[in-house]
């Protein structure tokens, strides 16, 4: 089992203090042994507010690692929406309404013009899911490609292709992996054309056994990969050896989507590709349930024409207002050129902090969707997960949440609120530079 | 493709005011071939209070089938409790907070002793998904047995564990069906007797092809098989034959669950049996997206040893929210002795309208979850799917909301939010009466 650095063993680690070693308990004993806590010491929240989360007593953390509240905590404009939508009408897509209409025309104008449906579901899951079953049924194929240390969901079709998630959840029988496009791990080496040629061998493989190409599915920052960001357009020479298959490329977007990677509101513009399908979930809502899938018509035809699709709560009007009022906020706030000038603040604050701390192998990203790869030997690039469990657990004591990541679990991997400022970027650099003072 | 009576084409069919024609064109070409909406003159929403919802030219209808709303439509409790939740704290299970662990002892304490665990979801389909994969990982085998029209979802997996869906949406490769227990079509059968031989005899046949049997999965009323409710108990040898295969029952309480069946919380307590796990979903927060599993600890123990689980918006504190405000309405209403009475009451009414309206052939359910089985010939028991869809259509019209299912789309499917009063359901009684004769 697969247990990532910050992650706390679920029956209690030593140290929490009494009032959390009770709920701990109770925990266990309700959800059972699946449910995992962040950090040795548990964080119990009480409450949120913007980049902001407070525990019971009272301490407050700085949140530098949930995608999901994409415009802060318990933002007003999105409280204030849902609670006015749920009091005229909550329901579903099997009758006339406007409001998912109106929704999706200003969500599709965010896409390339390409694009031409959307469909909804509840979670990001559900939106991989649904994409597969379409690209299956539109290719006749049945074969998917991912990456080495993958995340696409926890449904039985995308846990399998979620290698992320341990040895004891099975990949699925028509998925093949390639490496990941990892430029700091192989330097020199030209990671778009290798990425494509990795592709292409997979196929030729998957065919030589009987499997038709279907799908292609990356997060296009490839995040539980290690956050694999640069050079910015390497993502387009496997675009072509997907399609040269006849498969369809599948951009998850459910992690850098809706602004977070600063380079308009999806993370495969930043490499110059139009997909087949677009996954969206986390940030969609700000927390409220609802994720979907963008798609070229085209793809969507044989589908749409030959089988229904419904999904009770997909594109309910709550979270629908929810929905409405992330873009709202995001644009009112240029919050994606925030996340471009927060993100640009805290790499060149963490490339300063490489000069004083050899623990530091790499920084990358793009906006605020960053990785801190640690290092043993920084010539060498070993990787260090120790190093990364004991700072992403110092910088929780010191009032700052991230986690780690990666297929060695030493990559942290920061992704604030998009509302993130100037000020909350350098109490972020300064807490991240003791924090590895005291621990070199 | 098959086309549930009282669904329109997606194309838009003749009739609808101009309005929702230009609705209608606006949802093909935003949403795609696959959204499928109710009703040959499709209804434009805007609002819902309680048990009615209104259209934008402010006609009222007795929403007859939506069992979501189990409190009602916009219940002012569950918008407070949402709202004011939103407004202090919405994030996941991987910090400490107390909402999601009140709420789990609350919820399996209506569950029997046996079990011990729920785990969260933010649909049915995700929920039964996950309810498998646990099954799965428990017994080592992965073989499936349903009923020949079931729902189950509509993720990969649990799409191919639902013939209703239609042809073109394959079975799983491991999924074998049996006859549904009907006891209006297979008069003088012992029905369960019939289940559980049927159960055995896939069983057999699984293992003759080399797959290990892991669960039987059933909507304890059989809601797409037709509402199959009669004689309670019936589903007591099939427990003990899926248990002697060294499978798991998993009861799929979407559908009955929450009162809905007028018999306690759980539709599975009226036949008097213990499942193995039992996956909730649809009325569990009123609208919010939030579903789950309960189940027995011993069956959870190796997948949670071995097995992480995180779902990012599963028993999210909003969602919670919204799901402790439908227990407190349930209890403190008497919604599940309201369910029985008003069933009685609705069940008494239709017996008596068969004796003047010759096409009801059967009329069957428990509590708030009735069918109405229309048939050309009563000896015959010949189906009738071309009234049903006049029926359902002409109620539209008329102010009346329900939709037909079963094998042969001919079964009224009933199902009214729980809060649902005397005079309410002599109104439905009414308008059906009065139908069935501009039918006749």
């Amino acid at each position: 089992m697969k247990n990532p650095a910050g992650s706390a063993s679920p029956t209690g680690p030593a140290g929490a203090p009494a009032d959390a070693e009770a709920l701990i308990r109770r925990r266990r004993a309700l959800l059972g042994a699946s449910y995992r806590l962040f950090y040795e010491r548990p964080v119990h929240l009480v409450r949120g507010q913007d980049v902001w989360l407070y525990d019971a007593d009272g301490k407050r953390y700085l949140d530098a690692y949930n995608n999901v509240p994409c415009v802060g905590h318990c933002h007003p404009r999105v409280v204030e929406a849902v609670a006015r939508q749920m009091a005229v009408l909550n329901t579903h897509t099997r009758y006339l309404h406007e409001t998912v209409l109106d929704y999706s025309e200003r969500l599709l104008a965010t896409y390339p013009d390409a694009f031409g449906h959307v469909m909804y579901t509840c979670t990001g899951s559900e939106a991989v899911d649904l994409a597969l079953r379409i690209a299956r049924h539109h290719t006749g194929g049945t074969g998917i490609v991912i990456t080495a240390n993958a995340y696409h969901g926890t449904t039985a079709l995308t846990a399998g292709l979620s290698p992320s998630l341990g040895p004891n959840v099975p990949l699925g029988r028509d998925v093949w992996t390639v490496p990941a496009p990892d430029a700091y791990r192989q330097p020199g080496i030209d990671v778009g054309a290798k990425l494509a040629a990795d592709i292409q061998a997979a196929c030729a493989d998957m065919r030589r056994h009987g499997v038709v190409p279907a799908a292609f599915v990356a997060d296009g920052i490839f995040s539980t990969d290690g956050t694999l960001a640069e050079p910015a357009g390497f993502l387009r020479p496997a675009l072509e050896a997907v399609h040269a298959e006849g498969a369809l490329y599948i951009a998850d977007e459910v992690q850098p989507g809706f602004g977070r990677t600063g380079a308009g509101l999806w993370g495969f513009a930043r490499h110059g590709i139009v997909p087949d399908m677009a996954v969206m979930g986390k940030p969609m809502g700000n927390g409220l349930p609802i994720a979907g899938v963008a798609l070229r018509p085209e793809v969507a035809e044989r589908f749409g024409r030959e089988v229904r699709y419904f999904n009770t709560f997909g594109a309910n009007h709550a979270s629908l207002a929810a929905a409405g009022a992330v873009l709202d906020i995001i644009e009112a706030g240029g919050l994606v050129a925030n996340a471009a000038a927060r993100g640009a603040q805290m790499m060149a604050g963490m490339r300063r902090l490489m000069e004083r701390h050899a623990a530091i192998g790499d920084v990358r990203g793009a906006g605020l969707f960053l990785g801190l790869e640690l290092v043993s030997d920084r010539a060498a690039r070993t990787p260090d997960p120790v190093m990364a469990r004991r700072l992403v657990n110092l910088m929780r004591e010191d009032g700052v949440l991230i986690s780690a990541s990666g297929p060695y679990d030493n990559v942290l991997k920061i992704r604030p609120p998009l509302t993130f400022a100037a000020e909350h970027a350098e109490l972020f650099l300064g807490a991240l530079d003791e924090a590895l003072g005291r621990l070199s």
